[in-house]
Formats: structure tokens, C-alpha cells, sequence
């Protein structure tokens, strides 16, 4: 009963996020679905990069929050058009949701769209949005330690933003230990250490996302 | 049928929770279910904890993980008994989790039992393990907004602990808003700036446990 419903969730998300990939390769926009623990720091990197890279690309942000509308007002001050869910207490964000958003935006006129998903670094790696990549930070605040003990965000992100690493100097945090643990779990996926507070590492990000957007308007 | 079923998970787990309360009330032990994000802080806490109040109290720790034994091999360290839970996905603790696990320990000859729950700041606030207190950590490079985007879990706790204060003139966090937004969500808990690594401000919580202790023993 339990395994029915749980089957009977995921197949109605899936064929909701089947719906969402498909218009997002009708319309060729590049959807990242960023996912992350709270404070790891997802919207002040999004800030960073609509200001950096919205002279060359037409970028839009889902927003996903259990409430306030905080995160979708920081993303409208720098000029990017945002669209605030709410999940009410929902610890993720599924495809049905998404699909509701999406009315609201006209994806020909967008480049790039960005989902923020709800800060938790373990319901929302279960549910496909449709997204083209799934990239997760990690804030060095939050140790090292963290690749192992949640495996299952890290074995299903392609990319992992390695946040705050101005912190560096002042926290226990190994580099090595995070490669090796994302390398253990993970070896397709890459690790990309900035700081989206003081801009040092973000050209990766950038470089990374410029990459996949090529790949994705030739599809 | 979705509600119905979230009743009966619900249900279920109260069943268990009201279990473990009564045994907890029965063997007069205090027991503290701690969550918060992942990385806030809640081991090496409990660590400090450990190290310095088992000379008075009895401690024992149950740990909550997706995977890895690392956080109850921390505790062990410490000395104290420490049983780690592995939810291997899953985003909580539950009430029947915590009972498996209570069959490790004699109660008898503990007198505060931890219950570090998954690292997530949503779904472990919505179950009951039969705790005395529930209490969450927040960190200082969490931001200060995380009160109001994760209401759930702060009006549904006594006790906030903001830990990693050592990190503050790194950052910016309005100790003013986090104490404004608590109080509009839950006016009748409480929030405790400390650091578990300089151990600045760890005495607050060391006399709020002594506290909670003897009015547990009273009862």
C-alpha cells in the first residue's frame, strides 16, 4: 500500500516533469533546478548571477519557500522577473507545481530559468521538475561532512557550488575530504569552490552555465 | 485518500509517540528532540554538551542520519552511549524509530536522553517522538530570515539555539530581526545566542537543561 502510493506520487510527477522538459526543448531555455540546505546561500547567488549575466542572457527565477514572498522580491530588485511558491509546509518542489508557475512566464523570451527549490537537503533530490541540470550547493559552513551523510542529493546533482569559501579561515573544512567524498559517491560530478558574497569563483559558474546553454539551444 | 492516509501515518506515529512518553515519564528521563538545518551545528553541541555535564547528568544521545555512523562514533568519543538511526533516505526521525532504538538503552540509569533528529529544517518538526522539549538549532551563516521561511519549525519549538556567533562579524545577521521574527511567530520561546567551538554562551543552555531536568524529575 505504502510502495502503491508512494509509485502512484512519483508517476503523476513524472509525467507532469515529462510535460515541463518538453516545453523547455520547444522553447530551447535552459532550466536549472538549484537545490541546497537553508542558508546555504542559493539567492544571494542567484543575485550574482542575474546581475553578471543578464546583459547576455534573458534570465527568470522560480522561487520555492514553505512561505514569504523574501527570496522572489531579492531577484526582482535586480531586475529579473520572479515567480514566488509557496509550498505551505512542503518540503520540496514537484513538477505540478512548476507547471502551474510556468503560466505566468512566456519561456520564448527566456534564456535561462532558474528554479530555487526549497531549502532541504533531502526531499526535493527525489522529485524531477523537468529541469535540463540539477546543481546543489554546499556552504562551507556546513562541513565537510555533509557528501556522505546526505548521498542521495549528491549522487543525483551533476554540479555542486561549493558556497562561502571567504569562511574558509575561520571553519574546519576540508577540501580534500569534500572532493574525495563527492568523488566516492559521485565521479561524474564536478565541485566548484566561490563565494557568491565575495565574487571569487563565480567565472566557473558562469563559464558552466554559458556551456550548457550552448548545448542546449543546439539540441 | 491523501488526507486520509496522512492521518493514519499520523496516527501511527502518536501511537508510538504517546509510548515513548510514557516511558520517558516513567524512568523520570529528559529527553530532547534537537533538529535543525544540516550543518547548524547539533553534534558538536552535543559534544560540548557531553563533555560538560556528564560529570552531573547520565547522557545519552540517539542519532538521526540518512547514512554514516559518524555523528554517534563523535559521541561515543565523548563517552558517552551514543545509537545511531540510519533513515537511508529518509527525512525524519519517527516515534517508532526512536522505540526500535530505545530497546538499546536502560532508561533506568540515563537522566537526558538527546535525540539528534535528520538535518532538515521542514519535515521533523511535523512528527512528535515523544520528546519532553523540541527544540531547533539555527546558525548564525543560516541568515537571519530563516525564522519567518520555515515557520513550522520555530512555532513549533521552545527553545532556539543560534550557534556559530563566533562567525557574526564575518556576516551579516541581524540578531534584532531574528529575535523580532521569533517572537511574531512564537512569543513564548526563547532564543539563545552561543557557539559550541568557543563555547561563548553555552551556561544558557547548560541551566535551561538543569532546569528542564528537575522539573522532569519533579513530575
Amino acid at each position: 500500500m505504502k510502495v502503491t502510493l508512494r509509485t502512484d506520487v512519483l508517476t503523476n510527477n513524472n509525467k507532469a516533469a515529462m510535460f515541463n522538459r518538453e516545453l523547455f526543448h520547444d522553447t530551447k531555455t535552459l532550466v536549472i533546478n538549484l537545490m541546497s540546505s537553508p542558508g546555504a546561500g542559493k539567492t544571494t547567488l542567484l543575485e550574482e548571477t542575474v546581475k553578471n549575466l543578464s546583459g547576455k542572457y534573458r534570465i527568470a527565477v522560480i522561487e520555492g519557500d514553505l512561505a514569504t514572498e523574501r527570496d522572489a522580491d531579492r531577484i526582482r530588485a535586480m531586475g529579473a522577473k520572479a515567480v514566488q511558491i509557496n509550498t505551505h509546509g512542503g518540503c520540496h518542489l514537484d513538477a505540478r507545481m512548476v507547471a502551474a508557475a510556468l503560466g505566468e512566464f512566456d519561456l520564448d523570451v527566456i534564456d535561462i530559468l532558474f528554479i530555487e527549490n526549497v531549502g532541504n537537503l533531502v526531499c526535493p533530490s527525489g522529485y524531477d521538475l523537468g529541469q535540463s541540470h540539477k546543481v546543489a550547493v554546499l556552504s562551507v559552513p556546513e562541513g565537510n561532512d555533509k557528501i556522505p551523510k546526505y548521498p542521495q542529493m549528491f549522487m543525483r546533482t551533476e554540479l555542486v557550488l561549493l558556497n562561502k569559501i571567504d569562511l574558509l579561515p575561520y571553519l574546519d573544512f576540508s577540501m580534500d575530504e569534500a572532493r574525495k567524498d563527492l568523488m566516492e559517491i559521485n565521479p561524474k560530478s564536478a565541485l566548484f569552490p566561490l563565494s557568491a558574497r565575495t565574487q571569487e569563483g563565480l567565472h566557473n559558474w558562469f563559464t558552466w552555465l554559458e556551456g550548457a546553454f550552448k548545448r542546449c539551444v543546439r539540441q
